[in-house]
């Protein structure tokens, strides 16, 4: 099937299917003896409890298991802005992923309104309604603005996926290339393409892990902290990144690198250009869904070690071996935040799940319906979450995480 | 078992079941294809689509059948101001309601803010996601200017249910009652204790049905337009009630009342002052949990009828009469908005439930659970959207709705 088809054939499907998600009820409703537990007089036992301590919120509703998918329209998939309403099938989607590989109950919104002030209030108000709050598909770099100033108000978890998603992912494949090529971390000379949301994102969390050579490029070159910068987010990685300064084109930058990783757009590297690379190079060409370079032409330029975000190609760089497991674990232990402790020992977790036998060029990620993928991240993130002292609930005796800790 | 035992159950099964609803997951998501089809790549399809088309939002995402069932906390059940987090039992419990009755998926949210300005705000910018709308336990006079404008800015139904729902279960009854005492609704005394949310509402309600006595009485007295009203919604209902300009007690306004309606506090009336009502006087007395008379003190007063909120009475005015059905039939037609011609139209259907053999003094409401109840509230509801003007989807040749229209 073409990919005209198979956009004909998901249509159809979208349209016999009517949405991918249902609110359903879990408590019974069928006698009046039911209605009277469950709404009035009842319910108001509930209330009043909750009233009394807040956090019975978590014990009473179904907050403990919810998270609010939410976004604007305005960077959907590689369509752009294309509104809220058009926004929609993609977040019922993520609710579906949620749900699958998370057992989260995720529920969609998409906001009409482009405005910072007025997304951070709405969500602001409504987060009493969740456990944690998923932002999504919001463009850079009022993305980056939104999840600060909403960390700074709210008390439960706000995870940008595709900010942090992304960068989990990505540091777990680059942790198992480099253990194939036998480099490590701390010495390889890492390009990263692509300033937005991901390519910033994935630049502060590589090197939270340790990485201490990565410069990073967007349309006009090499990002340089003596040049001016176009928004705050890009002078703070310019201050972190690219410590001798240099300038001049991608060619330039990966010319000797380690590794390249694009979050950009299609066809930006050649073969000629992947030969220019070190040894054992490791290419991560992300841009979806036409990768800057095909996986079999960055082989031929010498590349040891190449990553797509696509799934018919071998090592797919796919959030969603993250985010489930994420707000798994961040909801197991009521966690109050996310911070990038927690997203680094999710990368880690999710590293670690491939054993040595398994371990090779062509396999660097678990894929998406490995049933390790949950458990080792929801536990590395509840652990890390413990760790930093914002977990509001201890793993209960007996349960299966508590199990899975030990 | 006595109330206090019933709460403890209550939040004993509250804290059991963690929450009454779930969202879930209605396609496949079992296989690599799966997610190619809900997911990316396919996913863009849809979205374009949309982006082409808004209006196919309703077909190709679960907007079709989405309430939003949304609350600030401030006027919960009789529990008053109890806040946000606080109110959530609630808002599940109505929203297990609406799938139960109504086959509709509602999502509960509660806002962290009391600012009209925000509350209005807030639900625009998400109402993109939903068919319709149901403010809950909003207090007055606030409901009523939220929900002005936001029928003016949104293009779905809103619908405050303390107002309608239990205005148009209200009107049912009346209609029922006075067959059984053959008086007819426009010659009728109307006295309405009460003039909030709903009394206000009930009092506009039985106007569009035709009634043409009615006073409305206050903590004050009798309300008259010649005096000062506290607010925007008094005054309205000032002058458009009491044509005579009475002055007075809620005593004065009953004596010789063919109807007593109360939506307002615990005992204001007693068996004295039924005494002194008209023949056959029909009593419905709704303050929750303790009524304004209980039924037995009314009997002995001489009532005919009386009605009451609660279910261990005969004639339980109780709005899940109602809701489901309006939103059912909103959602089947995908109407525009919620007018007086709908909810007088799903008034009368829900009276005409009751057969010529079934009505008696204490039978003028089908129960909760009587089956008639949705199909008969929808039926009407649709057809009244469409005599509007407001219904923008045909009921569709062969589905039950055109059956049942038939």
């Amino acid at each position: 099937m073409n990919r005209e088809e198979h956009d004909r054939l998901a249509l159809d499907k979208h349209r016999a299917w009517g949405g991918k998600i249902e609110v359903t009820t879990s408590v019974p409703v069928d006698t009046a003896e039911d209605l009277a537990l469950a709404y009035t007089p009842g319910v108001a036992a509930a209330c009043l409890e909750i009233e009394r301590n807040p956090e019975a919120s978590y014990e009473l509703t179904r907050r403990h298991n919810l998270c609010l998918v939410v976004t604007d329209g305005t960077a959907v998939l590689g369509l752009g802005d294309i509104g809220p309403e058009a926004a929609m099938p993609v977040m019922e989607g993520k609710c579906a992923l949620f749900k699958r590989f998370g057992d989260v109950d995720a529920f969609p919104l998409c906001l009409k309104t482009k405005s910072v002030d007025e997304i951070v209030d709405t969500i602001y108000w409504l987060s009493g309604s969740f456990a944690g709050i998923n932002l999504e598909d919001i463009a850079a770099p009022r993305c980056f603005e939104i999840e600060r100033r909403l960390k700074e108000r709210c008390d439960i978890p706000i995870f940008h996926d595709d900010q942090h998603g992304t960068a989990i992912v990505s540091l777990a494949a680059l942790l198992n290339a480099l253990k194939v090529v036998s480099k490590s971390l701390s010495e390889v000379k890492i390009v990263i393409s692509g300033a937005g949301a991901a390519g910033i994102s994935i630049a502060k969390l590589l090197l939270a892990a340790g990485a201490k050579h990565l410069i990073l490029c967007d349309r006009r070159g090499i990002i340089a902290e003596d040049e001016e910068q176009a928004d705050a987010s890009k002078a703070e990685i310019a201050r972190l990144t690219n410590q001798d300064c240099l300038h001049g084109t991608l060619q330039d930058a990966i010319r000797g690198a380690d590794v390249f990783i694009g979050v950009s757009a299609p066809g930006l590297l050649s073969t000629a250009d992947v030969a220019t690379m070190a040894e054992d190079a490791i290419v991560f060409a992300c841009a979806n869904p036409v990768p800057e370079i095909y996986p079999d032409d960055a082989l031929a330029g010498g590349a040891r070690i190449v990553a797509t975000g696509r799934s018919d190609f071998p090592n797919q760089i796919n959030n969603v071996l993250a985010f489930p497991g994420i707000f798994r674990g961040c909801f197991d232990v009521r966690a109050s935040d996310i911070n990038e402790a927690m997203n680094v020992a999710a990368a880690k977790a999710l590293a670690e799940i491939i054993t040595v036998e398994e371990l090779s060029e062509t396999c660097i990620l678990p894929e998406a319906f490995d049933p390790r993928v949950k458990t080792a991240v929801a536990a590395a993130v509840r652990a890390a979450a413990v760790a930093s002292g914002i977990a509001r609930k201890p793993c209960e005796a007996g349960t299966q995480a508590a199990v899975e800790e030990v």
